[in-house]
């Protein structure tokens, strides 16, 4: 125990090294941080004697055992992070799903089935704005064509990127040669919330994500002097704007849902001239479609109403749309199985938040472990999980692995 | 008359060529687009036989007479814009001032009183943030270690840009030696709103400039996952931030002040994460300066109570206070004539806006001409006034000057 506390202090702090800066992690797709974290991946899986390898999505396969058997397992989870996120969110399923195979690998000589350890590409979509795109990529679920011209702030091409650090963006698409033979994958990923924190529970089993997705609105207004205009005749988007930001919060209160404005753009933004443009982003999160579209219904009624009074032209745009997930049944009771043997009560919670695990539901059984976040606070550098917690997750997922692939 | 009209159409649309972009005018100081319309300034000086100086701000006069002699007057305006302004804001008044002194040289071989054209510097504070820079320098209401430190948003100090543009930031400062000896100042400007639209005049006078200023609000919160954080345990500063957007609007209309709320900022602003941080700035005009004051603390009220309910740290801080400004009487009792002499009712109105005439008031005897803006708007590429009011606005100008120095 103490031996494999050590073993995990030593393999996180390594990973946690990369793309860290003083306002949090910045590894973002096709950087030299992400670059720097493959080369870890792909270090560490020689240490276990692991074959990497590469699909045409640049997602990272380390294989104990081999890699083209007619059944395997996988586990994994990304290495990217959000703009100032946290050490934990997809680095701990990782580092955790080497850290199983290396003691599974202690008590078997080899698996039965093969085991692979995946680090998906751009989970976050934090440079190019679409989401989990490595693994709806293998999926099939997004298409090559929807993510080559992605751009990033700086004008850079999705395709760009990609070449520039050494891969072939013309080798994009699925791989349903992989995914056919796939009997699970399960996903360990820190906890987005305080849930297990209320239950007091070290670990965790996600039953299903909610429908997700983002939503623009653009306002128009008429750019005016911000001394010299009569209120009465100004047409200013920020008014809309704050309506937005507002009804977003009340709106999901109202139905049980999650929303956010977390980006706001106005034009041109400055201090004495009432704004010509402004736009926001909501992020929207519901326990199904029906509350979801509810949801958006009611915030662009409240923008409307407001944009009506203040003059303004409101145009609405759905940017991405994920369906909810619910986790493989079978391999859940498998987990919690794997909670029992450790003497946890096994408890279910739904997320809201998207991840790899629900864009694989869609072709393999799926399932998720959380690992408690002693914060709750996640996307941020203030997430946070307790070492014992950890490791708690490792024997939980070496546990779940050893009885899909080890009996 | 058409004369007069044909040259207005040619020297308007020398200056309107300058800086013009497809979203509207960008003729910040110390620019390209800046030094183009300096050099315009300096070629217009020379074909009415007029001497160039410039004072230790940067400030250029263009003079008719001496520009030594014991008493002077002098007309002007500024050639900068805000971002993506109109063609006539500031522009017009040195338009204008060159045509009058070409008109009263026709009738005048020499005037009794030099006649100085001046240009101000960085009118509007687009790059730096702060507005009338030339002006108060000179009068020595801003010091000069006020602006040499400010930095634009590429992070370049004023210092700087002004050194890049071939001049001398170490010779910044005020200038009594010429301001003891202005008999007096008259800007004309194009309106910033449609008081003369409501009044059926071509040209007005301003009575007064209200007090004015500039606030900035930081609202610190705590950034969180926007799908997995609960609602109830967010800290998202966006929330106080839209009610200053709502309050800004509400407590002017009350007032019968004007509040605007044109710039915000959000940080990490990304879709999927509660912000962390937001900003906003607050410009802020009142007929008198106790009812600028009830202005600001009502609307920092609004914000405090919204940011006490959502765990939000509030911060203000004052950027910037001009004090009201009534402008000469005897002055605008010239300008009444200089009206009543074209059969125009003089017709006086405050005006919320700052302009370089309101500081040099502090100074000299000061008085402002206000032409007819057909749309109202200002600060925006719709600003527009009609060429018969702009000549009107010269001949009035003219009639002005004459009066002051001719005579």
């Amino acid at each position: 125990m103490t031996d494999l506390t050590d073993r995990f202090v030593d393999s996180f702090g390594a990973v946690a090294a990369i793309g860290r800066t003083p306002s949090g992690y910045r590894r973002f797709s096709w950087t030299e941080a992400d670059e720097k974290a493959r080369a870890w991946f792909v270090g560490r899986a020689r240490t276990l004697g692991m074959e990497t390898r590469s699909d045409g999505n640049g997602n990272l396969y380390a294989w104990w055992g081999d890699p083209d058997a007619p059944r395997v397992v996988l586990t994994g989870s990304h290495l990217d992070t959000v703009v100032d996120g946290g050490a934990f969110d997809g680095a701990l399923g990782i580092v955790s799903g080497f850290l199983a195979v290396e003691r599974l690998q202690a008590e078997h000589e080899r698996p039965g089935l093969p085991i692979g350890v995946v680090a998906f590409v751009d989970e976050e979509g934090a440079r190019f704005g679409v989401p989990t795109v490595g693994s709806r990529l293998l999926t099939g679920a997004l298409a090559p064509e929807q993510i080559l011209g992605l751009t990033d702030r700086d004008g850079v091409r999705w395709s760009t990127a990609m070449r520039a650090a050494g891969a072939d963006p013309t080798k994009l698409g699925p791989d349903p040669g992989l995914l056919d033979r796939v009997a699970g994958f399960v996903e360990l990923h820190v906890e987005q919330g305080r849930g297990l924190v209320y239950e007091v529970q070290p670990v965790g089993i996600i039953s299903g994500i909610w429908p997700h997705g983002r939503w623009r609105v653009d306002l128009r207004g008429s750019s005016d002097h911000a001394g010299a205009a009569r209120l009465e005749d100004r047409r200013d988007p920020a008014l809309p704007l704050a309506s937005a930001v507002l009804a977003a919060r009340e709106t999901a209160a109202d139905l049980g849902a999650r929303a956010t404005v977390g980006r706001i753009e106005m034009a041109p933004n400055t201090t004495n001239v009432v704004p010509e443009r402004a736009a926001c982003w909501l992020d929207a999160r519901a326990p199904d479609d029906h509350a979801l579209d509810q949801l958006v219904d009611k915030w662009l009624d409240a923008i409307e109403r407001e944009a009506e009074l203040a003059g303004i032209a409101v145009a609405l745009t759905r940017e991405s749309y994920t369906a909810g997930v619910s986790f493989d049944p079978d391999l859940s009771t498998r987990l919690g199985s794997a909670l029992e043997s450790l003497d946890i009560t096994p408890t279910e919670l739904p997320t809201a938040a998207g991840h790899d695990a629900g864009a694989l539901a869609a072709r393999v059984p799926a399932a998720m472990l959380h690992v408690r976040n002693v914060t709750g606070v996640s996307h941020s550098p203030n997430e946070d999980a307790a070492l014992e917690d950890c490791v708690v997750g490792v024997r939980v997922l070496a546990g779940v692995l050893e009885d899909l692939a080890c009996r």
